[in-house]
């Protein structure tokens, strides 16, 4: 195959779809043919234009991902094409004052694959060695896809120290909040979750999680009732409204720990004194370490975290935009993904 | 003695200073002769009749005190007449949640006394034997007075973990910050205040500390200089404003912790956003243990904390009115006591 699609942010709120040459990888870099990649609120914003200000455009946008390796370029050691990978689309400079105190993934001058960097809607994608996570051989690529957001949550979980039998409130029940929830559930926790989105919850109670409607339900009492009301040991934010910050802050007892994952990205107003008060703790939480990352995978491996109930649809790599659409639209939908491999047989050789 | 002077709020913004007949202590009570008490902020706002929904006026403000016990009530063991005594002015009911914890000191119906239950600022004071700590016997009371707030940079600087060579921020110079400041370099850290107060950055320098001004000095620049432009491991807010917030936020490198101090009566806009972006955490902190005060009292006598260049001025009891109003012009003192036995001796008999 000479040519890949690729999916373009080109600006302007637009994709472009089109067939592009690929480069060879470079020294260190290994060529990826991405199997399936999901589409992510962030995503979302760049295509909103959002984010225009730290974009280069054109650029391929994608950082939820998995595939095969294809080919290796000088001076990688370790890989052979046909490795199930996925990527930890993070690099950074080593030399900073977060690098050299051992925090690598919110490095200064981070290079986040997908954003700074090409990302993984193309069906081919040059990758520096140092980000590729392997992937057991037979755990099916299209799970395999949501390892990236089950880092997220792997991190957040960890972030906020969640301990077994904890009372742990997820405010938020989209795909990353969804996931912390399996997560602090398998750390032992007790768990509930805030989501207004009818079909989000229904999801949820499939998957054995307790979800509470914070337009319909009384959440203070359902909270008292629930706690003998103490409030929450946990609490995430993953909503990223003004709201879910008081409903989580509203929720915690005594020395809480909020967990901030949503990105808010303007000033939100919070109630210190209630921090002050009950002396509660706000943990912010980003992206992931490569122990995260791997600690994903075996998660969906083993079936703790079932990835593949949060797949709401499948669609071509050549239909990006419309999918993009439906998303935008959707409330009824969790996580989307994209078949780069589709494409591939159908439209190349 | 058969009379007590006492300053009492009696609402309506008044201070009212009278005579009054003391009654015996209670079972479990000890009666203490208070000698000198320091006027907190939090008696600013009595008077200013913020606390008015949380007061039963008329009452006695006063919650930072050095004394002496007068005697004893029935069922009291281990406390005798002429005992040098402060006061943690904590009462719990330990059986709601935080006190089965282990968190007294936040107990959901705390009586704090000064505030809900009579304080301080009178010659003769019932209080429950189990809030007594004992000072030592060549321990100067007026520099006793001090262990209070001193127990609160004791427990601020706990809860926010301060260690070895860490860099610390103290936003806002007036007594708690400076005792926060003393405190953390006294766990080794390297501390900077920022206080616009020309009288108080003075008094820190007296003390060997470095103060900035965020007026006229450029913040930012000091801050990249200072830390090579890593950012602060540790900022404490202590200035209630809202320009504070902004400014210990922003002196934050990655996974700073923000030690929150202040009470912020109304919600403030909080950069949720950098609190994602460099992991930060938010750590509310409010009152002591029963171990902060202890450290607190060995603090100030072994001359660590050294409680007596705080001390502006002391003013007899019975002019407690214009020690108040002395206070709220001033940026000019630190702390005022009140001398109760001056008082006693010059009225009683």
């Amino acid at each position: 195959m000479n040519t890949s699609l690729a999916v373009r942010y080109v600006g302007a709120r637009t994709l472009a779809t089109g067939y592009w040459r690929p480069s060879p990888p470079g020294p260190g870099e290994v060529e990826v043919a991405p199997a399936y990649v999901g589409i992510c609120g962030t995503d979302l914003h760049i295509l909103h234009g959002d984010m225009d200000a730290r974009l280069t455009t054109p650029t391929v946008p994608g950082h939820e991902m998995s595939g095969l390796v294809l080919s290796v370029g000088p001076d990688v050691e370790g890989w052979r094409p046909g490795d199930a990978v996925t990527v930890m689309p993070l690099r950074w400079d080593g030399t900073c004052p977060a690098c050299l105190a051992g925090n690598h993934h919110v490095c200064h001058h981070l290079d986040f694959l997908g954003i700074d960097s090409p990302g993984a809607m193309q069906q081919r994608w040059n990758v520096p060695a140092a980000a590729l996570v392997r992937l057991p051989d037979d755990l099916p690529l299209d799970r395999a896809a949501l390892v990236e957001p089950t880092a997220v949550a792997v991190h957040d979980v960890a972030r906020a120290g969640v301990r077994k039998d904890e009372r742990v409130v997820v405010v938020g029940g989209g795909p990353v909040g969804t996931l912390i929830a399996l997560v602090a559930r398998f750390n032992g926790a007790d768990v509930r979750l805030l989501e207004p989105g009818d079909h989000r919850r229904r999801i949820a109670g499939d998957l054995g999680l307790t979800a509470w409607d914070p337009g319909t339900d009384d959440i203070p009492r359902l909270m008292d009732q629930w706690t003998g009301e103490a409030g929450a040991d946990v609490a995430f934010e993953v909503s990223g409204a003004a709201a879910g910050v008081d409903s989580a802050v509203a929720a915690l007892g005594v020395r809480g720990r909020l967990c901030l994952v949503a990105i808010h990205a303007r000033p939100r107003e919070v109630d210190l004194h209630r921090f002050f008060w009950r002396e509660l703790t706000l943990i912010g939480a980003r992206l992931y370490t490569r122990d995260d990352f791997e600690k994903a995978v075996a998660l969906i491996a083993d079936g703790t975290v079932p990835a593949y109930r949060l797949i709401s649809a499948v669609v071509p790599l050549a239909e990006a935009s419309a999918a993009f659409e439906a998303l935008e639209n959707g409330a009824s939908v969790m996580k989307v993904l994209l078949d780069c491999d589709t494409e591939s047989r159908g439209e190349s050789a």
